[in-house]
Formats: structure tokens, sequence, C-alpha cells
């Protein structure tokens, strides 16, 4: 089997590296936007990365008024005004919305075309987009590291992603000091999406190769360990690094590096609830793991013992991490999310159209994805 | 402490994946050099990727001239060539030695300066160098993943290097099925090579990050616990792919990542040794290590315990390191390599010049490099 590996952005990773953002930007463009909630500039952060970029002679929109799970209709306003001000450089900062929103302005800035058109493969990037620096504020998403966005057609319900080389970030700023302001649930949320990168590619192969194997059990480790100890104690800026670095390393190709799955399963069918019902993704995760995991546990016996003995220190690989998502607040069922029992065909439909489950332990059809949803409710 | 990971190149993995050059060649160039040793056609390798890069239509120049540990003069001879022919791919296949090459050529090719002026500090890459693809023939020098080029001035002994963000490879092919074919003594030496790379960023931190050690740990059991077997089994290709993956791994940032040391020392009195004598890069590490490795341990003596407990599953780190040199059959000091005793002091004193210390865990000086050099005699 013949794998790649590619990750072409700069990462800076420390507390403060947040600093560096002008120095970065101005090889970069000349008039930038940055991307974000309202939240980022009564934190604070704005004015940081405003003040940086302006010491550097960089012309700053700010566009604010993205939506948690924004809207397809506010990226193409955002990328409207883009065009208009001949932005050249899209600096997305928050958590995967924001990144992805940014992507989806710089896209959709490069022709006239609505984002929802590239999504659907009707629209392609003409010439040069906008670069990109993507700053996350929540660890967990890994957006900053991937050439693909994720977008939800709110009338229809339909999620769906996109895949561009042109997305790729030039550079990633992972600044920890920049997490301790997240409230718990969120840094719960992210946490849990950090690990769920790492484990479904951890439990789906047959026989990956030791050494990956023992790179992912390192990084589980990290978030299993350090996450409840930043729940107790949300402003600690040494245990956010470490949930932050361990959730960029998590979410990058390393996960998937030599002899993993590819394709994450799990993920897929919450995408295809997180489209339907607006929930957070780390909530939706929460909740579906433990069903998907015994859904196919029975022909992957030895990953799930692995799994409890080298990220648990336990036995029981399932239990284990009941146990943990119970210890991190994130023991969830649907029911508890609005989701609907009587969705459940409705939803699998959308998740089998929206993913690749070929990689998948077992057969996946829409059968067995409504089951799954039924057993999380 | 702001950190920086960067490897903007895409790796192709796995038997076979050698045969995708010509694909990968196709977007970035029609004219190409390959630059190597001549016992790769001897091997039916060149073959291989000449006919490959025929099928998509390159135009391809063999320049299979090369020395081990090539003469400056040698990649001018080439770089004037490439000039000449228009070349706008090269292709580095073999060793570290070639992959430097092919670096070095692409960079000489762009002006009409000789490649020592580069390392000089006195030319400067002119406009856009041709495109460079790397594919290694041995595990262990990670030359495929790094900027870096490294030359020595045969009058002067002078070894110089120089990292120019150009000397990145577009795309590493890093196929195990090459390797198979490598003699026992350079198979041993490349594994040497390989986890000092990851040993030295292991050994030299006072506080790395906890997950950067487990990820460092994973690599070096792969290569203590595999090295001997391949060294049984030449020819097997599963064993090979796990050195070869270990190595690539060891060699990029990965193994520097979050809170290691940077400059790996050891690897600094080594160039100057082999700019010096022109020995075998790994076989100087060999000698080395153990007397690098004693200067340093009271000031890190817990490190050496993890190293001996997470690395060899033994107490003394320094004597199962020495115990795994012999079983690998590089148990060796510089006497063996033709080094003589009274040369330590100029040694040094190149060393010195050659390389960043300050990273290293004791003060570095010219008495101190010269008894490393003397206990290693």
């Amino acid at each position: 089997m013949i794998q790649q590996f590619y990750i072409p952005v700069k990462v800076l990773f420390g507390p403060g590296s947040v600093e560096q953002v002008g120095q970065e930007a101005k090889s970069l463009g000349s008039r930038a936007m940055i991307v974000t909630y309202p939240d980022i500039r009564r934190l604070g952060f704005l004015d940081i990365v405003l003040k940086d970029l302006e010491s550097q002679g960089i012309d700053t929109e700010v566009f604010e008024e993205l939506e948690p799970n924004p809207r397809t209709t506010t990226v193409d306003r955002a990328a409207g005004i883009a065009r208009e001000k001949k932005i050249d450089l899209v600096i997305g900062m928050g958590g995967g919305s924001a990144m992805d929103a940014a992507k989806g302005i710089a896209l959709a800035s490069s022709g006239e075309a609505p984002i929802w058109d590239y999504l659907l493969g009707k629209a392609q990037a003409k010439g040069t987009i906008p670069n990109l620096i993507q700053i996350p504020t929540l660890a967990g998403t890994g957006s900053e590291l991937n050439p693909i966005c994720v977008f939800t057609h709110w009338e229809s319900h339909e999620k769906r992603f996109t895949f561009d080389p042109n997305l790729w970030a030039k550079t990633a700023i992972i600044d920890p000091a920049l997490t301790v302001t997240l409230p718990e649930k969120l840094t719960a949320g992210g946490g849990v999406d950090a690990l769920s990168h790492i484990m479904e590619c951890y439990l789906m192969p047959e026989n990956p190769l030791p050494m990956n194997d023992a790179i992912r059990e390192a990084v589980m480790k990290v978030i299993v360990q350090v996450l409840p100890e930043v729940l107790s104690n949300l402003d600690d800026v040494d245990s956010r690094s470490q949930i932050s670095w361990a959730s960029t390393i998590a979410s990058s190709d390393l996960s998937r590096l030599g002899g993993s799955a590819g394709s994450m399963t799990c993920h897929g069918i919450e995408h295809a609830i997180s489209g339907y019902y607006d929930v957070n993704h780390g909530a939706g995760l929460s909740a579906l793991l433990p069903a998907w995991m015994k859904q196919f546990e029975p022909v992957r016996k030895e990953r799930f013992e692995l799994l409890g003995k080298n990220a648990f220190g336990k036995t029981d690989g399932i239990a284990a991490f009941e146990d943990w998502l119970e210890k991190v607040g994130m023991k969830l069922r649907l029911r508890d999310l609005g989701c609907e029992l009587e969705k459940a065909d409705e939803i699998a439909g959308i998740a089998l159209k929206l993913w690749d489950y070929t990689p998948h332990p077992t057969e996946m059809n829409a059968e067995i994805i409504a089951q799954i949803y039924r057993d999380a409710f």
C-alpha cells in the first residue's frame, strides 16, 4: 500500500506565538481580512492581532459576524466584501467554524459563484485565491492543518465538504494562551474531538505499523490524562499547552500515517447529525462514539483491548472510554442534544451520502447507521 | 518558547512507490536531471525511473558520476550541464550524498557561481531554481525531508552546509524496496544515523513535553528492535519498510518537535571528522556517540535512565546503546576509521567553527570536543 503524508503548513506553537502574526502576514499579503466571532474582540484577542498587523503596515478588514456553524449566506456576504476590498490574505481566528469560514471566504472571493456551488463541485477556484493564516482559539478541530471546509445548507439540512489544495494555510499559529478563556463545555468538546481524530484511526485498521500505533498511543495518553486537569483548572497555560499540541498533532496527517484507515467513519455520522440539528461537533461525537465502537468491536477485539491498555491503562477499552467521558462531563446521549428518535433513518440516509465508509471494519449501510443512532439516543 | 514545525514536502511511502515518479514529475518539470551513483543503474533502479519519466513525456538527463561524499567540483560540473540543458527538475536518487548533491546542483544551476560560494554565503539563489524530487535508496540520512545540503572542500578539509528554503523537495518518494540491495555495513550505518537523529534530540533537553518524548521513544524502539532483524535478513521488505519509515520520521522536524534541543551536537563533531577523513557518516557517529554521551551524562542522568528504560528496556542507557552497537556490528573506534590521535585539536577547531553548540547541556569548547575525540579514539 502506498501512503501519502503531507502537511505543507508552517506551524508556530507556544504561548505568545499570536504576536508573530504581523511578521508572518507581511510576506503573505497587504490587505487582510480577519474572520472571527464577536467574542474574540470582547476577550481582547482581536486587538492583539490588529495592532500587530498595523505595526507591519497591513490594511485590515474585520468580519466578526460569524454564527457557530456559519451559514453559507454569511460566507457569501463576507466573500463579497473580500472581493470588493481586494483582500489578499484571510486570517481565520476561532474554532473549526471560524477557520472553515475563512477558507470558504477565501475560495468564494476568487470568483462570483456562491460557496455552495464549490461544495457541489459546480464552481472551482479562479486563479490565485487569498493566502490563509489560521489561529485556533479552541484546541480540537484541527482545521488549521487541513485543506478542507465543511458547511451546511440550512434549508436542505445538507452538510457538504470540499477538499481543495488552495485551502492549505500558509501559517498556523497555535497559541495555547488564547484557549484559557474557553468555557468548560467547549473545552471538553474540543478534547473529545481531538481524541476521536486519533482514536478512530487507531481502532479501525487491523494491522497498523507498530511505530504508528505507538505514536498514536502517545498522543491519546496526553489527551486522556491532561483534559481532566485542564477542566479542573481552566486558566492553566501549561496543561492547555499540552492539549493544544496534542490536538494539533492528532488532527494532522500524523494521526493517519502509515497503516491507518483514512476516513473516520464516526465523524461521518456526526457531521450528518450536526448538519441537521446544529449541535456542537464534540458533543455529537461524545454521544455517538460508544455506540459506534460497540458496532464493530466484535471484529476488532484486539484493537479495543490495546486501546484500553495503552491509552487508558485499563482492560476494557469501551468501558474505559465511557468512564473517561463521564469524568470530563461528556457522557451524553443524542436525546440530550435535541435529536429525535424518529429521524434515525433520515439522518442515516444523509450520513451515507455525505461520507466514504469503505475503510470501516464492517459493511456500513443505512440500516447500520440508523441502529448506531438509535443506540446512541 | 515558541517553536516551529514545518515539513512542506509531499511524502509518498511504500514498496513500489518509486513507480509514481513520472506522475509526480509531470506537474513539476519537463526537462529532468537524475543525480545518482553508477551503482543505481547496475541495480536496475535507474531504468525504472527512466521508463516512468519517459512514459510521461519528460526529457531526462542522467548524471551518475557522483563519488560518496561528492566533491564540490563534481557538483559544479553537473550544475553547468543543468544550466546548459535548461533543466527544470532535479531528481536525487541514492543516499544523503546523492540527495545533497541534487540540492547543490539545483541551487548552483540557477546562477554562474560555484556551489562553494553559496556555502560561504557569497552567492544566493537567482530567481526560481529547478524543482526537486528526492528518492532515498538508503534509510537514515533524512536529507529528503530537509532543505539543507552539506559539502566538503577537499583542499581545505572544510565542511560547510547551507539551509535554503528553495531546497525543500516538492516530493519525497520513500520506497523501501529500493533499500533491500544495500549491503550490511551501509544499512547498519544508516540505522545508527537515523537513531542518532532522534536520540540526540531526546537526550539533550532537560524537560521536554511528555508527548514528544513518547513519540521519540516510539521511533527509537522500532530502530533498536528492527535494525538487527534487517541485518540478519537483508532482503526482507517488511522489516526494511519499518526502518525506512522510522528513519523518515526520525529525520524530520518531528524528532525536534515541541521541547527538543534543536542542534544535534554529536552530528556537529562527526561532520568535522567526515569532512577531514572521508569516513562514512554512520560509522563516524557510531564511534563518537558513546564518548559524546559520557561527556554530559552527569548533568542529564535522568534522560539517560529514560533512554535505557524506554528505548532499550534496560537500566543503563549508555551500556544498553553500546551493547546494541555491538549487536549491529557498529562498535567502532575512530582509530578503525583511519583517524589520527594527533589531529584531535585541529578537528575540534573545525567542529567548533562548523556547528552551533549552544543547545548542548554543558559548555562546549575546543578542549571538550578534543577530549571526546580522544575518548572515542
